[in-house]
């Protein structure tokens, strides 16, 4: 759209139907005008592999639904997160279409086509189930094939060594651990693969809301570790779907 | 070798050399056994694309003289971070054949062969440059090509948009940052490329030692980062060589 | 009035009615008795250009009660700060004249006169609206004219170039932004006026309840930016006044 | 000169010289190329009313020889900020044309021409004086007129008031304060200016090198204080500046 | 009661009636033991001016209840702290003698006697009434002579000053203050008395529940002042009590 | 049983029903294998002396029922943590032969067998109750006889030392205490036995939800103290019944 | 003399010399204006009883010297605080009047007469003593008797209950810790008198910086202590001295 | 001594040689004067399984001096821990019977007699050795057998496992970690055994100088870790030694 108005204004020089200097004021700004406001999202649609991921919290049902109306018109993609089960009852009566997925607190409707290559998601203990399911459903939204690795914490590091030849297969770890956080650690020593860290607020006392294995999965000794937010299931599922559909579209 | 020894083992009682009691004894802590000690390096020699990365601090002139001989008589590729120019010097008396780039305090040798693939290192400062070489320099010991973009900082935005469109060929993004830690999210926000974020302890006052960048990349409103500890340029240089390897490998 | 009275008592010392000793006990607390207690309001209503902030919290319904009777009997514009919508609806039973808006969390009623000047007040989420709207509405019941710039976060740069030549034209800029704080120094690289920079508490993790942004802010690298405390548009828009209000009179 | 570019291409197209597909070409990335950059100083300086703010520290004497070199022979006015007397020494000798500021540890030369309009700065104690000398050299290199009321602390609020009236005077007011900071907030009770706070490091214990004072100047209870990073005297100097400048030309 | 019960050992054992290693065995833990276990508050309640001070919190109503009728039982005085209106009412239904200070959630029964010398409480704003009144009635219910000047905030330091002469009159002062907790630093530099300094948690955002104030106060710049917990009214009654009484009694 | 399987392998090879290559296909990952999975909770309950503690909170009452009955079938003994007693009536309705213990909020079934050796659990204030209770009953679900010193807090130190005596007979001391936290160190310096020190949550304000114990037990002046964390009162059991049983066994 | 001005004024109105107008605009800022500048000094000499603390690191020799040199003109006492021993040396050069104590790292002349009263200092351990110096000098130089209570910390309660009875005999105790700070707590359980605590920053690790110590003694359990800032040996002295002379005057 | 003088008391009384009155005199104070000042040491020597552990920093050479003579007259076994090289020079000219370990920094004289039992001391990485040497060495001087394990970091968690087995026949195990701190955990969840974890402040960046390591072993998943403070490899060997000793004890 963008290069076709630009290609108007050109044209319409080119043919005379406008002076230089009506191009020339036409054009000023055309490059962040076409871009802003709602426009935007055409663009990020584009440019990016997936349309917007919504933060739930601080937003209004009604507002929730505006944004839903306006993806399912231009039958987008979507994903909600933090979505409280009241809040997408609400929603899915107005929109059945929509998918809920209740421990990952996820509403929304996921991309088309087939999932693929392969990104592996482990995790601690049960208690942090909600944040590696949010890092599950994201990641298949985005088109990605996903094998769990669930409740394989440190504390015996034998279930995670059973598994150690599974991890190879993937081509990006997300792993999801609270209490101290160790597991990236071990997992990164074990495979030669990107392995996005994601701290959990599982935790209490002298664990800070998540400081305690955030801070642990910065000082990772092993090398090939990276961090994303306390809770940030869905970033890191972008991350390592980035990693994912880049080796696919190279092969 | 390990494959070797058990080779060993069952052959010895196949052939009715040992009896299964013997067997049983000598494999029951084997696949322990046969990865500890010393014979690590070899094991992660093959496993990972570097055999190790030496930190330097805290280590006399001894000690890193003792690793240098280990790894040159192995013939192995050789990363040493943050060694000052002082120790650099009295190492290279001994092993002229060594490198020290003074501005990333890496001394080492780099990895035989082509480098292939592309990473790309922003910075947004020029204080933040002794980190964004660090990242370059081990980059490129570790076989990557590396395009580098410095002094891109958010302040004067244009100056990264100029150079949006080359940031696209990366198959990684090191972004490394000082201050406020910003340029991460504007970058992720330009390209669909994974984002490290190295966060620098360049600043002062409620900056407390690069806490302040951690923390605004750790929350980048921008799908896409992940974040590496304050100051940790090979760590970020380690992790988009892994990614970009995986683009090279899977071609 | 305290001048008058100052006068008064001259006089009287000049025309004999009292004697010097008179004069002296009553003047020597003179400047602190004149200012002290409920006279206070009066006093700051001159100095300053709006009598006094409410900050609603910890104050109970009938305490709002007897504040607002106060100011509404003297005809004093009133701003009240994080009302609740309960508490507003039921201080405007009785006070039916007041105005409540429930974004900004604001119960008041505005300074009479034209608004003047020009503030712009930007934000970086639709997360951070009830912060810059407390902004808005404070800053227009100052009397000040207010244009809004929401939703232009630094994740879509391009959203805020395209409004750029637009900013120039405010006294002063209020820059809100929750997550990583990284738009006002977007901002103050593009604009040079005072950027007022408002962290907000939209965030989770270690986002430490507006900590990440907050220190972001401090540091950041284009000179230009001051800020105020985390969530407290109220005080963003009273500094913009202050300026905006200045550079109209010098006119 | 962008402007002059554009004009080119587009009348190039209008004459039919090129077509439309080559102007889009050279369009497609117009605005970014034409800011990007050595440009951007220009830019800046055209922009901005002073051309770049060096920081000193973590800068080589032969780097600060160079950007000096650079400023002279532009005749741009230059300011380098923490500078040490040697540092400073060193780069004197080979240009004697630039000023040294010991205490406030600036290396520079001044903007031409009259300083214009008033800027008050105010400090709590004389361990203050090396920031708020900064900002005083600062400003006054910003081209501002600047008055200082140093000493001014509150354990001896008398000293303060004794001053209030000539505060009014200025246009904008820079408190510079250590230890518990509270300063700022009696400052602003006491005048309707703009209050911009700059905490210091000066103290010890539970200072934690300027948190103290930071966030009690982030929570002052007197409205009209906006605060910079803690040490940040320059940075206030050209937040004040604006402010002034602004009033200056609106007459 | 120890003593005697020393003497009978002694005697004892001078009467022959036992033997000197009976003695031994019995003097070896013997200070020890005279003082434990449930005689402790009866010592307390003769070196300590008043019994125990009850920390509501965390207790349940009926520990609560077996608490205020053991006091009630040996006519003690009682105080017991952060009382929640309900929990006093269910409490006073069986013990109406009970007196409950909503605001200061203080429930007890005040000390026997006249109230003597003077302390003085101060406090910044409204905010901060509820511990500036735990304060007062705590050091009323000691014993003391309380006079409060509530509402002299810094941001108006007139109103302050007002009442200086009568702050000279206390022997201790107890100076209530959130936000940025800079009123014990004036106050000391006006009064030579003891400043018991209470940082609350009356704020928010960068206030980081009351460690703003706390912090503050730490740092004052003015000799004279210490510091309690923050919230903690009781705390400074107490403190200030002792000294109160102990300038009573030296008379 | 894993012994089994691997003398299984080693007779099939030996007896030439399987080949070389055969066994070494199923050995290669045969320690991890037989770990593994729901395997483990065996291996756990023949290393440890406990089969697990199940932390209670983020589990849904369905989770624990199902975690209850696995645990039943098995007739294992069960401890879970920090279990409501809404949670815990619903649990017993199903299974009503567990016990609850509504002050440490432990819900379970102790280890079958006598009580043996000796644990002492002292605390500061009897707000510390419901961590030093999970510490006794989790130490009696161990297997180790218990005796409690509560609220011998440092305020009234002669308390402490009428039980001095009492305390050697324990082979561990589990200490209790939040406010300051200084009952551990009071109790190493009188006692030559193995202090494991529980700061709790209890305290407001500077307290910062434990931190400020924690702190102090970590710098603990007397030597023979080691921490857990804030409120674990069950870890702390854990640690010292490890120590308990190992006195017995050697005996 | 500010009175007598006052009275000129008054007189000269009186007495038909100056008009109302004239007087009027004499007094307008007049208690301020005989309050402000350097005779603040002799106010707080007379206010205050000890005419100025200075505190010494960042300040030079030279003026050192020139405060020095102003205090003996005037036959000041004088009281400059960590002062290196070389700093010390080049000032006694030239005022050899006055004392050094080294581990206190005081330089001054005390104030004269008998001391009086009594204040105790209580240190932990030898390592806290530069600290508890500090503070007996200062208390000295305040014209306090003192008496020192040193080496007395909790590992061994021993110790200090056998001088308990020694401590009641202070109108005031200094009570100076390091690592967990429980000293002030223990005293305060045992005497009631005010306890001043001081932290200090005698420790490692966890300890950051004194903050441990100074937690503590903000959560202390038993009533009866107020805190001063980390290592403020001298804030503690002067504020145990105005107790100390306050109950000495009363007499 | 302590004994022998109460008997003496007694048996003066028991023979008539002196009065109840004069014997309860004596006793009054008699266990708090005992116990006090110097004589502390040798009831503590008997207490205690070695008399005392001195901390070097903050002590000078001529204190340290002092120090050691005293405890070499009464032939004690001695530990300073922290001992820079040179001030152990200076100190083993004047007693050259010391041993100085540098890597330990420890400076003493063994207790005499065999070592017993067994402690297993664990670290992550080279850098943690100092620590984990410091230990060690006060381990064996407190008279345990001490068995090390050095570099076995979690990244490379093969090592560790190989190892596990000899793990198990120590009674203690101290596991010294710096980086993320995640070794105690994976060592936990491998044998029943008591594990001390001693954090280091070996890192950068995010790793706060321990903070990381501290924090992620506080939160350990596994149970039986209990932790001291960072760096405190005395006071792991310590803790570790009670409970071996007491094992040894128990045969």
């Amino acid at each position: 759209m963008t290069r076709e108005r630009l290609r108007d204004i050109l044209e319409a020089l080119s043919a005379g139907r406008i002076t230089v200097s009506e191009a020339e004021d036409r054009l000023r700004y055309f490059p962040y005008e076409e871009l802003g406001g709602v426009k935007l999202d055409h663009h990020r649609g584009i440019r990016k592999h997936f349309p917007e991921i919504i933060y739930g919290p601080g937003k209004t049902v009604e507002e929730l639904l505006r944004i839903v109306k306006s993806f399912l018109e231009r039958d987008l993609p979507l994903l909600i997160t933090r979505v409280s089960s009241e809040t997408a009852r609400e929603i899915r009566e107005r929109f059945p279409e929509l998918e809920y997925h209740s421990r990952a607190r996820i509403l929304g409707k996921p991309r088309r086509g087939p999932r693929v290559g392969q990104i592996a998601i482990l995790s601690g203990g049960t208690a942090d189930l909600p944040v590696a399911e949010e890092a599950r459903i994201a990641a298949e939204y985005f088109g990605n094939r996903v094998q769990t690795f669930y409740d394989v914490g440190v504390a015996g590091v034998h279930r995670l060594l059973s598994v150690a030849e599974e991890l190879e297969k993937a081509n990006a770890l997300i792993v999801v651990a609270g209490m101290e956080g160790a597991l990236p650690s071990v997992v990164a020593g074990l495979v030669d693969r990107p392995v996005i860290a994601v701290p959990t607020s599982v935790g209490y006392g002298a664990h800070f809301g998540g400081l305690a294995p955030l801070l642990a999965m910065l000082n990772s000794c092993a090398p090939g570790v990276a961090v994303v937010n306390i809770d940030n299931g869905v970033g890191a599922a972008y991350f390592a779907s980035i990693i994912n559909q880049m080796c696919i579209k190279k092969n």
